[in-house]
């Protein structure tokens, strides 16, 4: 028998709501939470764990919610159904897919970050802050099949709703980690990985590098581009030539710009 | 003797809130209204010329007042001082630095375009929709420093208040066109430009193309990509291939990697 809801004032329902409050209160019970059909698939196929699925009838069918329950490998979720007025009143995102996902976090230690070839193309932000950048980025590494995504000094919570939302999901897609530039500049050095640091001063244009070989193309923030222990540690910093009135660009433009000149070279050159 | 204005009932201030309030207020004068310094200079230095600059000493000195107003080539802005109160209203972007101009509109048609050299490179969007990624496109188009940007059925006002700020006034650094899609294209093919539009279908890689060419490169919208009427009308439609788990990325990207591919070929190829 499927459980059903149909009070927001349900215990149940009232963890959801306390746990889209605050990621603080998320963190605690190491658990995240996703809307929408296209996201919560994406999450479940990257083999993060469902724990519960709440669905409303009215706009999704059960057997859609069962058919993305089980495209994962891992324990099944619990399905519970929920009313639609329970529905409106959980969903963050105000969307009508009729979907919301617990799921369990994952650590995203350095170490446990696998390489499937020995010439790994890895794209590291350092603090990254707007939402919307971070989920472009993640996009743009989606679409180039980047080895890794790696977040140095994380200022947000990866699984911020609106990550997630602006990421269209490919916060699950990608191999994902985190640590302090320090413990990054210490894993790529010690996995030869080549530095290659985004920065105005001191650098050769982005075309004039090589990305052949084992590459970290690594961008700053637009306010005040990367620290200093990145530059000091490059193996080339490396700019993007600008000839227009401003000297900036969005940092989710640049990185686009930097990963897919290295994946057109990896490209080319197979021919 | 500097006008000085310390009531928010004064009948200037009410016409420079009602101009802010609607796009429409605006165009019935044929103005739009700019904020922040940097902006503001960029918009004297493109040539649009400022009518009023409402400043308050507070916050900005009146010798940087002078210097931006001067630095335009068209006649003199009235300058008024207002007092912090009063710009505390009248600021929409809740900003710090000051200063509010209020600018006269300028057409956008094609056919005012010019060109310095014989292969331009020109940047087409048709009906993007969101002010942070039109913004997002200009700055990269600065960057660039493309030839044109042309908005096909542009469906916000070019002058709305997020699309400047997104663009960090590159809104105004760019030479700037709208029209119909059948307009552009008539344009473009009259002029002898390429036509190189961004789509899934039957596309052939971005870098496969020769961009050394007069070129346009068109992108549609993230939700619904090019109209048919672009797709039937290219000289080629490209690509960028993409290897991840979804087939879209953010479009301000994509139109960085077009761009910046196109750059890059028109720099090696200089050698």
């Amino acid at each position: 028998m499927l459980k059903k809801i149909t009070s927001s004032q349900n215990k149940e329902i009232k963890r959801l709501l306390h746990l889209q409050e605050k990621s603080r209160n998320r963190r605690k019970e190491n658990v995240f939470i996703v809307e929408g059909q296209r996201e919560i698939s994406l999450a479940v196929k990257g083999k993060y764990q469902p724990l519960q699925l709440y669905f409303t009838p009215e706009l999704i069918e059960f057997q859609d919610v069962l058919e993305i329950a089980r495209s994962g490998h891992e324990e099944p979720a619990e399905i519970i159904e929920i009313s639609k007025e329970v529905y409106e009143k959980s969903a963050y995102r105000g969307s009508t897919e009729g979907l919301i996902a617990v799921f369990k976090s994952r650590s995203h230690e350095l170490d446990e970050i696998g390489f499937k070839n020995s010439s790994p193309l890895i794209l590291v932000a350092e603090a990254p802050e707007k939402p919307g950048n971070i989920g472009a980025i993640l996009r743009t590494a989606d679409a180039a099949a980047v080895d890794a995504v790696i977040i140095a000094n994380p200022k947000t919570d990866l699984y911020n709703p609106n990550i997630i939302r602006s990421s269209v999901g490919c916060v699950f897609t990608n191999q994902i980690a985190t640590g302090t530039t320090s413990e990054i500049i210490d894993f790529l050095q010690s996995h030869n990985i080549k530095i290659y640091a985004a920065a105005l001063q001191a650098s050769v244009p982005y075309h004039q590098i090589d990305f052949n070989m084992a590459s970290a193309i690594v961008m700053g923030t637009e306010a005040t581009g990367l620290s200093e222990e990145w530059l000091e540690n490059s193996t080339q910093n490396v700019i993007i030539p600008m000839h227009g009135e401003i000297d900036s660009m969005n940092v989710s433009v640049a990185a686009g710009i930097l990963i897919f000149e290295a994946k057109r070279q990896r490209i080319v050159d197979l021919k």
